[in-house]
C-alpha cells in the first residue's frame, strides 16, 4: 500500500476519469484504470463508481477476494477515511461526473481536436442510417481511401530561418475575401446529425469568415440559410434537373439572393453510386429535403439514400446545357465533379469561372483518381488552366497540411464535406471548433515550411515523387487505335 | 427507460433482428443490440430469443442482476404490457423469424449486394469440401490475389457532362448477340453446392441473355444443359485426354450441338496445380462426373479434388493437336489459358478464333501473371492481335469496374467462375441476382465514365501506371546467352 | 435432430478429428466441431474424448444446460445406441486416436504437405532454446522476411501447348549428377532437433539423390556422415579457425574423404550477426560440436548460440588465404556467402570453381541484399560469372517455384537450411519428405511454365518489375568522391 | 507424469520464470508456462507463485479440478516432496525472485538489448504523461514513422574476405575526438523519467566518450552538467528567445564553459508542432526548466508540453540573425534542423560549420522529409557540401546499421534523442547500456559489409534504390510558373 494515511473522500473523487480510475470496495481503494479494458462485463459499469463507493454494485457479482486476485498489491492505494464521507460523494447528482461517458455519449467539444476526432464520436453517436449514409463511400471504398492517401505520400519541402511571426491564410475566391482556403463542401441532408443542419453550418462559416457550400439537397432553403447567416458567402450546388424548369427556378433563386456567390453545375454524378454500407442499413420513408423532389425510399436494392435521393438528376447533361446554366444566372458559373485534365481543359475552353477537383468523396465510381492527382494532371497536361480559372479541390481533406498542400499545387481553395458534417453533431459551436482546429493546423503547417501568406505558397514546397506514377500525361494510348481497329468501331 | 409506457408483444417482435435485437426478461424489456458480440456464450443463443420472451432460458444460466449490470440503463427500454401477450408470441412458429440466422443458414437472397457477399455466404454455408475445391488455389494464393488487387490499381480517367441517359452493354461474342460483356467462366462440378448445378447456372444464363462456358467436369452433360436452357449459347472447355479418341467423341457431340458455339481448348493446365487446402480436406470418393473420366480419391498427397479429377488430361498436348481439334469440329476454336504475349501471337498464327488470357484462377501456377497484365503485355508488344482475334479475360472479376477495366483494355467480353458457383448456392435464382448486380455495376461504371455503349470504351479511360512496371516488354532478357553458355545448352 | 435413428457406437467413433468431433454426454451425441475454438477451456479437453463418451468430464464441470444452450439445435446429431457401446470404445488404447494432437505434439508427416507446415510443426514441438536458434535472425529480420518476398515479387511467364509428359529436374553439380537442383544448405546442430540430426539427413539426401552441405559445427563428424551414407555427396562448409592449423587439420580430412566433392569457404560471417530471440534464451551450457572449438555459453550479452559458438571463426580471412585454402585440399573450392556482383567477379578472377550467393538466412547482417537481388545484380553488371563458374543460391527458398525461378536466372542449384532442420525434427523421413514435396513441387511448376528439363530454364520465363529497382546497376556512386574528399580520406 | 520421484522445492523453485514457470497446489507440481498467456486472471497472479506453493490463492478462486481439466497430463510434472520445504521456500524474502515483474516494474537492465527494448520499457514503466511527451509526434505520425522506415529501405553492399580483426568508430567532429559517429540529440526535460535527468546522460557519455547535445529546455544547466561530467563534450541546443538578450546571456555562458564544443542554432521548430499525444495528457503546471522561460500549463488546445514549453521561442528568426550569434560567441556555429538542399547551401555560404539534418523527430511538421532523404538531396543536389561542412543526421536512428548507412552517405555523425531519453529511465547506467549496444551493433555491421574504420564508409556500401523516388532532384517545379501567374502573384 503506497500510502498509509487514510485517504479522503474528495481526494480519490479526483480519480474518475477512464485515464485514472479508483474505487472503493469495503473501504479499500483500488486503483482499476488497467483494469477497465480488461474487465469481462467491460468498462463502463466500473466507470459508473469512477472515485466512489462501488461496495454494493462488485459484492452484488464478485467474491470479496476478486479484486485482491486479480490486482497487484500496488494498486490498492490505501484506505477510505470514513470521516470525511459526505452527501456529494454518496450519491453525486447528474453531471457530475462529465468525464466517464458512455459509449454512446459525445464527449465534451473541448476534448476533439482534430478531424478524425469528430468522425470517430459521430461513428459512435450518430444513428446508424446516418452514420452509414455520410460515411459510406463506393463499392471498394478504394477511392474513398486513396483521397486521403494520396496526400499523406506528398512531402513537404520545408524552408529555415524565415520570419513567420505573422502569418495569415486570407484569400481570395471569385473576387470574395474569405479567412481561409476552405470552404464546405455541399452535402446533402446535415439535419439528420442536428437539428439545426445546414444552418449550424451556415452561422459557423459567416463567424468565421469561410465560404459554404449549399447542396440542392440541403435539409433547409437557400433563403433559410440565409436568414440564419445573413452575411455569409455561399455558392449553390446545382443537381440539374430532369424537369428542366424546376431548375431554372432554383437558378432564378440564387440570381436573386445576394449571399449566393457562384453556382457549382455538379458533374460528377451522372449515376448514383453504389454505397453498400447506405443500402444495407434501412431509410427512414419519410426523409425528404426542401428544394428537390428526393424523398428516401427503400427498394429491391436496398434502403440507399444516395441512390433514391438522386432519383430526379439528370444523366443526359451536357457541355451544351451549360449555355441554359449561363442564361438563368448572372452569377459565376463552375464546375464540380472535374476527373480529368481533358474536362478541365474543355471547361477553360467553355469560359466557366472555376473547376472543382472531386470524385464526391469517393461516392460515385470507385477507382476514380483522387482529386489531387487529377490536380497533378493539369498541371502535366495544361498549366494554362491555373492561369485561366480557378480550381477547386475536395475529398480526402483532413488535415491543415493537406489544405496546405493542395494550395501549393494550385488550388485556390479546398473543400471539406464529411468531416464539417460529423462537426455539425455538436451544432453550430462543433463546426466552429472545427474551423479553428484547421486553421490553427494550416497555420503551423505554413510557418513550418517557411511561409506566411499563400500568395508565396508554390510547387516548390512539397515533392510528388512517391505518387508521380499514378498520374497520367497524356490522353491517348499507343495501342488505342488497335483495339478499336478489332472493334470495328470509330472512336 | 426511455418510455414509461409498456411495451406491447407485437412492438418489441418487431425488434428481432441481429440489428435490431430486444428481449424480454421478467417483463423488462432490454435492447441486447450491441451486447450480441460481447455475450460469452455466443449470439446464437440469444437472437433464438429476439423480440420475445427470454426469461426461461435466462434465468437457467445468469444470476438476476447480470443484466443491469452489463448494459447500461438506456437499453432498458420499457416494461413488457401482459396484457398484449398472444399465442404467437409465445410460441413462433419455425420460420416466423427468418432474419435470426445461424451461422450456418443463407441468408434471404435479396439481402446479397455483391459477388462478395456470395463468397461469404459460401464460406459459411457450403460442406468444408466444397469450400475447400472451391476456393482454394495455388500453394501461397499470390496469383489468386494479385488477379483482384492488379485490377483495384488500375484507375479510370472519367469524363463528364456526356449524355448517358441509355446505357447499355450489349456484346458480340464469335458473332453472336449477348446482353452482356461477361460470360460464366467453366468451372468443374457446380452439383456439390447446389442439386441443380450447371442447369441451374444455364438457365439463369438463357434468361439474362448471357454466355455459359461448360467445363468437361461438368456435373451434367451437353445435352442436359441444351434440355435445361433451350435456347441459351454455350461454349465448350475442353480437356483433351489422354485418350484422344474419348476427346474427339466429345468434340462430335458438340458439333451436334447447335447451342454450343465454340470449342475452348483448355491450356493453362498441362499439370494440376497444387492447392493446399483442397488437399487437406478429404474428398468423398463417391464423386465422379459425367464428361470425363474423373473420380474423386484420397491419395498419400491428401484429398485435392482440383488434382486428381486432373488425371486423365494429357500434359503431352501441342499446338499440332490442334489441328486435329479442328479436324473433329467446325465450331470456333480458342485457347483458355494464355498467360503470354507469345502464346497470343502463336494462337494468332495458328488462326483460332479466340483466346481466353486466364490463370485458371490463380489454381495452377502460383505467381504466374494476372491476366489482366497479360493483356497490357499483347498492347504493349503485339497490339495488332486485337485486330485478328477476340481477347477474353477471366480470373479476378469481382466487379462491374473490373468488367469494364478489361474491356476499356481491348477485351471482348470477361468471365467469371468461382463467384458464378457461390451464386449457384441459391440455385438459378441465385445466378441471375449475380448477373443483375454485375450489369447494374457495369451499366453504373459506364455512365460514370462517360460512355454509354461498350464500342466507345477504350484504352483512353483507364490509367495503370501503378501497374505498368509489372508488364514485360519483350521476351528475351538481355542476360540470357551468357547464361545458356554457361549451361552449355542450345536454348 | 437430424437423425431419429440410435448411432451405433463405432459410427459415432468415426467422428473424432478436429475437422470432424462429435461427443456423447447423457446418451445425446453432439457435433462439436465448430464449438472446439469456442470453449473457454481450450480445444484439447475436448479432443481427448473426441468420438467418445464425455458425460463424466463434461458433468464435473458444466451444468446439464450448457450444452443445449450453447449450441445450435441441428448439432444434435442423435441418441447413442447403448446397446454398441464396447470395450474399445470405453476405454480406448492409447495410440487409437491419432489425429487427436495435444499442441506440442507432432502431427503425422504425411499430413504435412509444404515446407511451411515444418516450420509451424518445429515452432510447436522444438525447445524453446531450438526453435529460438534456428528460426531467428538479425536484428529486425529484414533481410530474412525479404529473402522470401523477393521469390514472390517475381512473376513467371509460363508458356503453353508444350509437350510436358516427361519432366525432370537432374543437375550436373561440380561435375557430379544430382536428382534436383537442390541442396541442403550447411546448418550448424541438426542433433537438438533430433538424435539423428546430421546423419538423418545425409541418409536423406542419399536416398533421394540430392548432396547435402555440412557445417563446420555439425553435431557429427564428416566420417559419422559417411559411415551413415556411404554412397551420399557432401561439400564441407568451412569456417576458417583462427588457428590456421585446425583448419587444415579438416581440409585434409575432406581431402581424404572420398564423399566430400567440394570445399565451401564461408565469407558472410566475417563477425556473427545480433540473432535477439536466440540471444534471450538462456543456452544449455554443456552443448558443444565435435569439428569446431564451440562451446555454448551464456554471457552478459545473453544466451545467442550462433554468437558464442562462432567465436572460433578468423575475422581477418581474405581472399589471400583461399590460396593457403587450395595448398591443403585438391577439390572444388568455392565461397559461401557472396553478397555483390563485385566479390563474385573477383572470385571468378580467383579461379575458384563457384559461389554460393547467401546472407546467412538473413542471420548476420539485416538489411544485407537477398541472394536472388545479387543474382540479378550479377546478370546486370557481369553475365560473364555465370559462363566461368557455378552460381548457387541459398536464403529465402520454400517453394519448388522459388527453385525454379533462381534456376531461370541462372543458379546452377539452391540450398535449403531452416527448411530442412525443421523436416530433421522427423528423422531421415521427415527430410526424405520434404525432398519429395519440393521434387513435386519443381516439377509441377516446370510442366506448368513449359519445360521439362532444367536446361530448358532461362530468364526468359520469368519477370523482375517489380524488384528491378532494388538491383544495383554499378559500385560508384556519383557523389562518393565528395564525400571522400570532404573526410580527407583516400578511399 | 514425467517423473515419479518426489521433487524437491529447491528444484521446483528453479522454475520460476515466465517462461519456465511452475507451481505447486495441493502437493502436485504442474507446469503453467503455457498457461500464464491464457489464464483469465491474467498472468501476474500466477507469477507471483512461480516455483512455489499456490495451493491457498488457487483455492480462493478455483474448484480442485480446474488445473487437471484445463491442463493436459503432461503439464503434471511430479508431486512435491514435502520434506524438502524450508523457510525460504515458503516465504521468499522480496527480490528473490526477480524475472517475475509486474507490468509497471523495470526489467534489469542487462536484460535489454536493443533500443526498441528501452522503448518498450518506458512505455510501460513510465508516467503517461512523460511517455506521450517523450514518445508523441506531430499529427499522423508520418514523418515519425517514415524516419525510421527510410532507413529500413537502404540495403547493404556488403564486401567480403577483407581483414576487419580490428575494428574501430572513432570519429572527428569539430575537431575534438569521439569514440562513436554517435552523439546524443538534445532533448527536453529528461527529469521526466529520472532524477538524474541530463546528469545522468552526461557522465554515461563522459564515460562512453561520446558527444552530448545539451537542450535549451534541459531539466539541468549547462554549469551542473559540466559538474556532472568535468570532461565531457558537449554542444548547445539554442532555441533563440523573443527577447534576444536572454538568448545573448545564454550564448556567453556557452563561451565561458570550455566543455561546450559549438552552439546548434534551432531551425526546424519555427512553431511548435501539434503532437496530438501530448496534447490529450494533462501536464503537471508545477513544471519548469532552468534556462528558458519555459512553463508547462494546460490551456484550451489541450495540455501539450511540447507547444507551451516552446512559447518563448522567436518565429522571427532569420539568416540575418545568425551574424548576431556570431557577435556572442566564438565557438563553431552549427543549424540544427535543416530539411532540404537549398538550405544546406545558404548555410555553406553562410560559413557555418555544420548541418544537422532534423525533422525534430517528426514532432513539427508532418510529412516533412525523413533525414536520411534530406541527405541523399544533398547528395544529388550539392555534393560540394559535403567538402565545406560537417553534416550530421538525426530522427529515426534506433540500430548501428542506421548509424552506419548514414555516415556511409556522407554523416559525420548521427544523434539519438527519444531512445537515450528512454534508456535514462534507468539513469546513467542505461544510458551507458545503450551506447554499448550501438557500438556492438555499429561495430558488428562494419564487420560484415568488410570495413574497419569509419574513413572507409562510402555510399558504395549502400543502395538507395528503394527510396531514390522520395528524392527531389531540383527545387523548381517545371508548373510553378503557370500556377504563380494565375495568382498574379511575384513569387
Amino acid at each position: 500500500m503506497a500510502d498509509q494515511k487514510p485517504l479522503s473522500a474528495k481526494y480519490i473523487a479526483e480519480h474518475r476519469s477512464p485515464q485514472d480510475c479508483w474505487i472503493v470496495v469495503d473501504n479499500q481503494v483500488w486503483d482499476v484504470t488497467d483494469f477497465l479494458d480488461e474487465h469481462p462485463g467491460g468498462s463502463t459499469i466500473i466507470l459508473k463508481y469512477a472515485g466512489r463507493d462501488a461496495t454494493k454494485a462488485y459484492s452484488e457479482v464478485h467474491a470479496p477476494s476478486v479484486l485482491k486476485n486479480n490486482l497487484s498489491a500496488d494498486k490498492l492505494k490505501g484506505m477510505l477515511d470514513e470521516s470525511t464521507i459526505d452527501e456529494d460523494w454518496i450519491k453525486p447528482p447528474p453531471g457530475q461526473n462529465p468525464k466517464v461517458l458512455l459509449d454512446n455519449e459525445k464527449p465534451p467539444l473541448g476534448t476533439l481536436i482534430n478531424s478524425h476526432d469528430f468522425e470517430v464520436v459521430a461513428s459512435k453517436t450518430a444513428n446508424s442510417k446516418t452514420w452509414a449514409f455520410y460515411s459510406s463511400a463506393a463499392t471498394d471504398l478504394i477511392t474513398r481511401d486513396a483521397n486521403k492517401s494520396c496526400f499523406d505520400r506528398i512531402w513537404f519541402r520545408p524552408r529555415v530561418l524565415r520570419n513567420v511571426r505573422e502569418v495569415n491564410g486570407r484569400t481570395k475566391i471569385l473576387g470574395g475575401d474569405y479567412k481561409l482556403p476552405l470552404f464546405v463542401s455541399p452535402a446533402a441532408m446535415a439535419k439528420l446529425i442536428h437539428s439545426d443542419g445546414e444552418c449550424a453550418i451556415a452561422r459557423a462559416c459567416e463567424n468565421k469568415g469561410i465560404m459554404q457550400g449549399i447542396s440542392n439537397n440541403s435539409s433547409y432553403t437557400m433563403d433559410e440559410l440565409r436568414t440564419a447567416a445573413p452575411s455569409a458567402g455561399f455558392f449553390f450546388q446545382l443537381y440539374v434537373n430532369r424537369d428542366r424548369e424546376k431548375s431554372a427556378a432554383l437558378l432564378r433563386q440564387c440570381s436573386a439572393n445576394p449571399n449566393i456567390k457562384a453556382i457549382f453545375v455538379t458533374v460528377d454524378a451522372a449515376w448514383p453510386g453504389k454505397r453498400e454500407a447506405d443500402e444495407r442499413v434501412k431509410a427512414d420513408e419519410g426523409l425528404s429535403v426542401p428544394m428537390s423532389p428526393s424523398k428516401a425510399q427503400n427498394d429491391k436494392k436496398g434502403g440507399g439514400l444516395g441512390r433514391v435521393m438522386a432519383g430526379f438528376i439528370d444523366p443526359g447533361l451536357t457541355w451544351e446545357d451549360l449555355k441554359w446554366v449561363r442564361q438563368h444566372t448572372h452569377k459565376p458559373v463552375c464546375l464540380k465533379g472535374v476527373m480529368s485534365a481533358d474536362d478541365a481543359m474543355l471547361a477553360m475552353k467553355a469560359g466557366l469561372d472555376g473547376i472543382l477537383l472531386s470524385n464526391h468523396g469517393g461516392r460515385n465510381l470507385d477507382t476514380s483518381p483522387p482529386s489531387i492527382i487529377t490536380l497533378l494532371e493539369i498541371h502535366r497536361r495544361c498549366p494554362e488552366v491555373f492561369e485561366k480559372m480557378e480550381v477547386y479541390v475536395d475529398s480526402g481533406i483532413r488535415r491543415g497540411t493537406d489544405i496546405l498542400k493542395a494550395v501549393c499545387l494550385g488550388a485556390t481553395a479546398v473543400g471539406m464535406g464529411r468531416s464539417m458534417l460529423f462537426a455539425t453533431n455538436y451544432g453550430q459551436e462543433g463546426v466552429e471548433h472545427l474551423i479553428d482546429i484547421m486553421q490553427d493546423e494550416l497555420e503551423t503547417a505554413m510557418r513550418n515550411i517557411g511561409i506566411t501568406s499563400l500568395d508565396q505558397a508554390s510547387p516548390d514546397f512539397v515533392h510528388t515523387g512517391d505518387i508521380d506514377h499514378l498520374v497520367p500525361a497524356s490522353r491517348s494510348h499507343p495501342y488505342a487505335r488497335a483495339i478499336a481497329k478489332g472493334r470495328g468501331a470509330k472512336l
